[in-house]
């Protein structure tokens, strides 16, 4: 099965290399000429530990009449870049699988505009930083989630899966898409904006007893939104804190290298369905508006270093 | 009259300077013998933009069993440093006359405790900055306010006044002591934690459209505990911002130092009230338990790198 990558972030060259090397048929669409030119020149290269792997495909810049001639198309832009995408993918639905790796729930009311097609959502728990146009260190070994967005549960798996699999990049099936993207959208809520605020690693959320506070009480008024209020699922921030307690999110990252955040996709989408639900959200209306005036912050010292931002 | 400084930093110095340059008999009392050894030896350093004035002081080391002979005592030390005086102002409160400048109001419980004695309490709205032990930057001019603590109004300003009175050093009597005190935490609550949380300057608060929009809700539950719940006291916080845009707040400054801040005596204190009076305050909670967890995260930091803290 031959398979378009649109977003050459950090995960976009991660998926494309791996399943590259799954002897995958790849396409990677840039959104710079110049990106897709480097990656045609030198091909990708993925860094695991100390081993560097060098695997070529096919790469070129996404025009806005693209179309995509692959089975399938693996949307990797961050949720903030969606809109851009929206006219292309509905012109290239047609019987297409489409794999979404946004984080949040805030682009699933898009993808009910998609047809004839098949629509599968994904979570990655990997760790993976990009370096240079084309090499991708593998910073984290997790795993991906996968599930069909769909109104039932779908309990069987998609036959790709079975060649994709690899030791250091596994895929999980999932049958209920909304578990799946809920627990993802919790942790993210709790500990991205926190970690980006205070500029801490993730352990730290649990060490330091006042963002241990601070984490819980986001925590509560967000499993309160989407109706999952379980204590299992402290324990499962909790655990990911500490599995990662040496990592920093993605949101202290973006926030760090002065970029545009996910906050949208995550708070923004918990204070909407709050609203929604005439639910008083305080911590994350607090964390939300605290993203926003960093990224504000970070926008302004950028013109007055004359810089220019790279989203 | 004899006036007693108990408490040596960048207020303490200001006061010192100014009332000795008004003719009056002034003893510092600092926490170190090295300070007031410098103070006694090199006199103390007033500095006001270009201008450099040398006074000569009595200074001395304050001991647990101190007596204080002197007419009037004036206590300069942080609110959270005033439990180690608690025994010393008791023991030599008769016939005294008390000035109290701490921020916030959560010492004011104890001055009920002192006896035989005139108590005032003053707002400091100058500007001061200690660059060494005995060298003090007066860098806002402003004023200080002064009330008696008294559960009536006293509308007669207290004698010494006429003489304490300087261009750059002005005195305001006030006659209500509580409006005079909550209007100060207002304003202290809102602006201090904010600008310390984001590293932010006092004007950006306003020019931050997200900065702007925490303000008002962490206003907004300030008024309603110390229940003085008037749109004139947003405008009177939006103008200090205004008027000190270019200043660092003493809280953003304390956290830049890795020192401890007043946040009990501020935010600690409208949560304490709230509870009393069964008001929810998330935003005064998030903003009490961040500074909590950048003191901690600076307190931490500080042992990784071997260093002390000056407190």
């Amino acid at each position: 099965m031959a398979v378009s990558i649109i977003g050459a972030g950090a995960i976009g060259l991660l998926f494309a290399a791996y399943l590259k090397k799954a002897d995958v048929d790849v396409t990677v669409y840039t959104r710079t000429d110049e990106q897709a030119e480097i990656i045609r020149r030198e091909g990708l290269y993925l860094i695991v530990d100390d081993e560097k792997t060098n695997v070529e495909v096919r790469a070129k810049s996404l025009a806005s009449d693209e179309t995509i001639e692959d089975e399938m198309i693996i949307v990797c832009v961050k949720q903030y870049q969606m809109n851009d995408l929206k006219q292309i993918l509905r012109k290239n639905s047609k019987g297409k699988i489409f794999l979404f790796l946004q984080n949040g729930l805030s682009h699933l009311s898009f993808l009910k505009e998609l047809n004839d097609c098949q629509i599968l959502l994904g979570v990655v728990e990997h760790g993976a930083k990009k370096i240079a146009q084309n090499r991708v260190i593998h910073t984290g070994i997790g795993q991906t989630n996968i599930a069909y967005f769909s109104s039932v549960q779908m309990k069987a798996e998609p036959a790709f899966f079975r060649n994709w699999n690899q030791v250091q990049f596994p895929f999980v099936f999932r049958s209920d898409w909304y578990e799946m993207a809920a627990y993802k959208l919790i942790a993210n809520a709790v500990i991205n904006p926190l970690t980006a605020i205070f500029r801490v690693k993730n352990g730290q959320l649990l060490t330091n007893p006042y963002l241990r506070t601070l984490m819980r009480l986001l925590w509560l008024e967000t499993v309160q939104v989407l109706r999952l209020p379980s204590e299992q699922l402290w324990d499962y921030v909790v655990d990911i804190c500490e599995k990662t307690r040496a990592n920093e999110s993605s949101m202290l990252r973006d926030i760090e290298a002065k970029r545009l955040t996910e906050i949208d996709a995550i708070s923004g989408y918990i204070i909407e369905q709050a609203k929604m639900q005439n639910i008083n959200v305080p911590y994350t209306t607090f964390v939300y508006n605290s993203i926003k005036a960093l990224e504000r912050k970070n926008e302004l010292s950028d013109k007055k270093e004359g810089r220019q931002n790279d989203h």
